[in-house]
């Protein structure tokens, strides 16, 4: 099982928040790849199973920025 | 001997980029110390010694950003 979801994260401004954002992310069970778009602000993990709103959202914190949504 | 010398640094966006800059001209033989203002870019350092701009110049292009000047 692949699952692929997009979310949009602000206050990231270079590339070392993406790369906060991205090793948070990426430490969720079952995650498998992490893409984030730094203009936008698109976060897109994939994993191999649905991930909830609230543990992205923990791990966006974490990471010093903020979900919306 | 303390030397105070403040520059103007470019392209730094977060914390983290601050970080980054702090990191490089601490590594200077003679800095005892850096203060970044991210705002203006303005950095300032202190060294038991004079610094060239050139050394100067070198750290913060290794930290990724430049030196206006």
């Amino acid at each position: 099982m692949s699952v692929t979801a997009t979310f949009t994260v602000t206050g990231m401004t270079c590339g070392h928040c993406v790369s906060s954002v991205t090793e948070e992310l990426t430490e969720l069970d079952g995650v498998t790849d992490v893409a984030v778009e730094l203009d936008s602000g698109a976060v897109t993990v994939t994993s191999t199973r649905e991930l909830s709103q609230a543990e992205v959202k923990a791990a966006i914190t974490t990471a010093g920025y903020d979900l919306v949504g």
